[in-house]
């Protein structure tokens, strides 16, 4: 945490890089460090920044000469945190709003320069009060006459959507995050992983994340554990299945609602459960006719709601239909190269045409995980076109389309196999073609993919760095270090990692109890995620900012989804069993009747259950209750107090 | 609202009554009136109480002369409606919590002794403030060593609990309710009831009561007028109802959502919409050992929740189960009642056998109700026994009890006729002689025998009054008008309203499809409840407290369940027509698997539907974000002014 030797750096603890394009006029740098700097009395943030010592010019390649680095004075940031809302611990061990007023009663506060707010806390503190920059009376950037400001404009987000700021992004920290790398997954032991470790250095979101993959993998354990005998014993005998199933239904529900409540203890102990949204800004892309904001009231652009729900419905959602009758059409595609295969291996049974009988299956899963790409970039495309205000609004209706997608297009073939073709046999060996190659396919894409990439790059860089310095110490110098990391891949954030939890989560719940063993591959895959999720955090990313997530979100009902269709496939399943089929040898109708009665019973027990079980567990719910009666209490206190006190001072003076 | 005349009566405006006991001692009465007219800084209510004149004893009965009529100051109603976190229109036309400081910038306040506040909200304060009157170190209620005191505990509650407090009512406005029973119920007209006015009156968890029975039977109008045809040209030919259910699909689901949104702009528009509820207090039943309330950190009685969960979960669920059980017992001696009189008929058609057959019915739907009056006893009886701490908690037990059975109850034998016993033209019979004599018997019940009973108490006290002395003017003295008030039914909430509605609108969605005219015999029922609740409310009872709901509560998830579950027997009833059996000649399987197919779908679009539909209305969510982001800005300004003004003071009184 000290400043960095070997270049006589800013004074102050580097925090965040803000990266302007290198072409950016002189005047627009002098104003923008004057607004950064300007004391908050006159608008500006406060805050302290100064510029990095230009790079050598290196072989035709120059370096970009306008980084900064921004850090804080610590009365500043803890002015910021109260700004931003942040929730500390209490001396009384509950978790409040943090106020600079009562700063002495908040547990670990000792005073300057100690370790109360983290290092991500300040670099959230940071990107908040930037983005709270506003312009004043400005119309648009000195020298971009193009770039149009209002007052009350968010300075930061408007160099953002003009491109003149290419980047912000916090700093690593070389020590921290060594130790966290150590008891993350440099060793590889039985343990879980440090959660309050990872949150402090990337956040809540992350961390929320790597809890959900560790609870998760938990959770799956029984299911393996089960799978095995299941496989290594009745392989061919699948009519054992239905007490699999039935575990499986339990398990669904049991697991999605205790998971509620644990990230609820996760997020209330991170103070991130009660934390009030702040309004939020439109997002960065939205762009619309300069109105007023019927809330705030404030100059911004509008853009009638009407207009986005023509985009929605007449072009957004005839798009993804279009996408899931293509993704049908190559299915079908797939059934057929996949009895041409059977037939040519029944005519001509030697080696090859048995391998020949699963290239079907492997060509289908890899232009399964292609298309899904594709479909994403498109998503993104016309999510962004819908031109949302609120960037949650953006990810609500990108996840919306990217998980329908998903979700047909993987599970689309399964469904038929089961449903229209009932082939278990075959239904079991696609399950594991699918499951099986998509996870290759992903591990490669995620982490090899990336850190090749990232080793090339790097090892360029370190190259230059060499050439240019003997090293004398064996740490970078700041300046080195800071454009080592301005030059890494930018996190995309935890969309991409949570769809795969939930494709996997898919395979196990719906169809697993007619391949048991998918519990244990998704079980292995898991663990492997962990490790390589935990590198590519710490080694291959730029570090994310915080952010202050109290819950996996809009993820929590897509699984909750999943596990209501569970329910209806493996009531399916249990009842196509030749084992059930037994009890009625009579009478088709009788079975069909009793299977969906008995789904209808289980629905309505899942929706009791989910009713009946709180969200929240009681101890939280107690804590939460009490503070808020201390507050309305106390409000009602201090409000006669302070008119008590002012009025005796007046006297006072006035006597 | 002048004081009345003919009594030198109190000099304030009489609001609220409270009655003790008749023995109470001196000692207790004086005690509580000085603790109600105590200031504030002392921990009283400082509240204006006077006690009634005694009635002169009047042929052996003797009035109860601790009657006592409590009213306020101007000033004191202005801070206890700031205490209650009353909301009222403030000047820009958004609601607003009222504040004292800011009271002249709200709507139509112009000064003491105006109407800002109507009589219900200033009784409603009165309540408030009354049972927020606690205790300080008095042990017990003096002369009632048994009626044991802490510090904190409400005075009023414990009074209560122990019957000193017989009861405490507000007093009705005779003027203003004649000029509401005009408007409302007297004159026969085509127009909506004067719901704002009912609000004034009565408060907003009536006025939502007669806001939703009005929309429900105005929604009900289309199945109503589609209804009349299908009974006059298709008596017979009952395979014409797919359509008709398909309607009722439809319906159900847009209905509840709709109602769900203008409940929302009623209570934005009356103030309760964001009114955040106080502490809940422990209900005057609740007992237990004297612990500390974790919230509060105050002292007051604790019950273990382990042994509330034991209570439930071991003897309420056995004993509902046990009901439910005998509920079905019951049924099936109706179906062997019913099987015999059929035989009886078929024996020897006459005219008297003939009625015979509809006695069973008629018999059943008596018993019915019979039982469902019992087990409401039984209910109301083992929730007390369960000792909720709050309330609500009450509350929603005791409707999920009294709901689960008096739904069962009421449809079972038509589910076991629809989809066991597969006859529509029984189907059709029961459901008609089912509607129509809980119909008769419900306006019976709830309006003409409170009205008889009512009369004949009312002519006895009025004979009383006119033997005392001789009526000079019109009005009664207030004295006499208070014990009239005093004797008259307490009204118990809308529990038995909603639960009414709740089985209409069971019987409307779930098998109307069946019985067309149900919703037109719906619909006159609604409009003769309309009139009879009216009535009940503005003459046969005492005036209630108002009850600042924000919607109907936990009625709006039973409706909801209702219209979940009327998608599953309409698709069955539609599955089960012979038109659609038409559609599958050769296979009963395919009709199934088609008919579950569709009704997931319906199921699934359901869901859908209402996840998509906001709650509350645009126009108000943006109103709410507005006041909610002007008191976040206006809280920070506020913060830093008042140091900045307490900071300039101190130097000036320094220098």
């Amino acid at each position: 945490m000290e400043p960095s030797s070997g270049w006589d750096g800013p004074t102050f603890q580097p925090l965040v890089v803000l990266e302007l394009a290198s072409n950016t006029p002189q005047e627009a740098v002098a104003w923008l460090l004057s607004r950064i700097r300007d004391g908050q009395q006159n608008g500006g943030a406060e805050l302290l920044v100064e510029q990095l010592s230009p790079g050598a010019a290196d072989g035709g390649e120059k370096d970009n000469p306008n980084l900064f680095v921004v850090g804080a004075s610590w009365q500043r940031l803890l002015c910021g945190a109260e700004d931003c809302g942040l929730f500390k611990e209490y001396s009384d061990g509950s978790m409040r709003g943090f106020t600079c007023a009562n700063q002495h009663r908040f547990k670990g506060f000792t005073g300057a320069g100690d370790d109360f707010l983290s290092m991500a806390e300040c670099q959230y503190i940071i990107k908040h009060q930037l983005e709270a920059l506003r312009a004043k009376d400005e119309t648009h950037v000195p020298g971009y006459s193009q770039a149009k400001l209002y007052p009350g404009k968010s300075i930061i987000r408007r160099l953002q959507s003009k491109g003149i700021l290419v980047q912000m992004f916090p700093l690593h920290d070389k020590e921290e995050l060594k130790r966290l790398s150590f008891s993350w997954y440099r060793t590889v032991r039985l343990s879980l992983q440090p959660l309050d470790a990872i949150r402090r250095y990337f956040g809540e979101g992350q961390a929320l994340y790597f809890g959900f993959l560790e609870y998760f993998t938990i959770a799956l354990l029984p299911m393996a554990v089960l799978g095995v005998p299941y496989y290594l014993f009745d392989w061919e005998n699948y009519d054992k299945y239905v007490l699999f199933a039935v575990f499986n239904l339990v398990w669904c529900t049991v697991l999605l609602e205790v998971w509620k409540r644990y990230s609820a203890t996760l997020a209330y102990c991170w103070g991130t459960l009660s934390r009030k949204k702040a309004f939020e800004e439109p997002r960065p892309g939205f762009h619309g006719v300069l109105g007023l904001n019927p809330v705030t009231g404030r100059k911004e652009p509008v853009f009638p709601s009407v207009s986005r729900q023509l985009r929605i419905y007449l072009v957004s959602l005839p798009f993804v239909l279009l996408c899931l009758y293509l993704s049908l059409y190559v299915m079908m595609i797939y059934f057929q190269l996949e009895g041409w295969a059977l037939s040519v291996y029944d005519e001509d049974p030697t080696l090859w045409t048995e391998v020949l009988t699963y290239i079907p299956s492997i060509v289908y899963a890899v232009v399964i995980e292609a298309v899904n790409l594709l479909y994403r970039y498109a998503a993104e495309f016309l999510t962004e076109w819908e031109n949302h205000r609120r960037e949650s609004s953006y990810q609500n209706h990108l996840v919306l389309k990217v998980l329908v997608f998903n979700f047909f297009n993987c599970f689309a073939s399964l469904f038929y196999i089961a449903f229209v073709m009932q082939d278990m046999l075959l239904l079991r060996q696609s399950l594991a073609t699918l499951l099986i190659t998509s996870q290759v396919l992903n591990q490669l894409m995620e982490a090899f993919l990336p850190y090749w990439l990232q080793r090339r790059r790097n090892k360029k860089m370190i190259r230059k760095v060499l050439r240019r310095r003997a090293i004398e110490e064996k740490e970078l110098p700041l300046a080195e270090q800071v454009r080592l990391e301005a030059d890494m891949s930018t996190y995309l954030g935890t969309f991409d990692d949570y769809l795969e939890l939930f494709l996997l989560f898919g395979y196990v719940s719906l169809f697993s109890c007619i391949y048991p063993l998918a519990a244990v591959l998704v079980v292995l895959n898991n663990i492997t995620e962990v490790y390589s999720d935990a590198f590519k955090m710490c080694k291959l990313f730029k570090r994310p900012f915080a952010d202050p997530a109290g819950s996996i979100g809009v993820w929590q009902l897509a699984f909750e989804t999943i596990s209501v269709i569970a329910v209806v496939t493996n009531c399916a399943l249990i009842g196509m069993s030749p084992q059930v089929k037994a009890y009625f040898p009579e009478s088709a109708t009788q079975l069909i009747l009793w299977t969906v009665a008995v789904e209808h019973l289980l629905l309505g027990f899942k929706f009791i259950l989910a009713f009946l079980i709180p969200d929240v567990p009681k101890h939280i719910r107690v804590k939460l209750a009490q503070i808020e009666f201390e507050s309305l209490e106390a409000l009602k206190k201090k409000v006669k107090h302070l008119l008590v006190v002012f009025k005796l001072h007046r006297k006072g003076s006035e006597a």
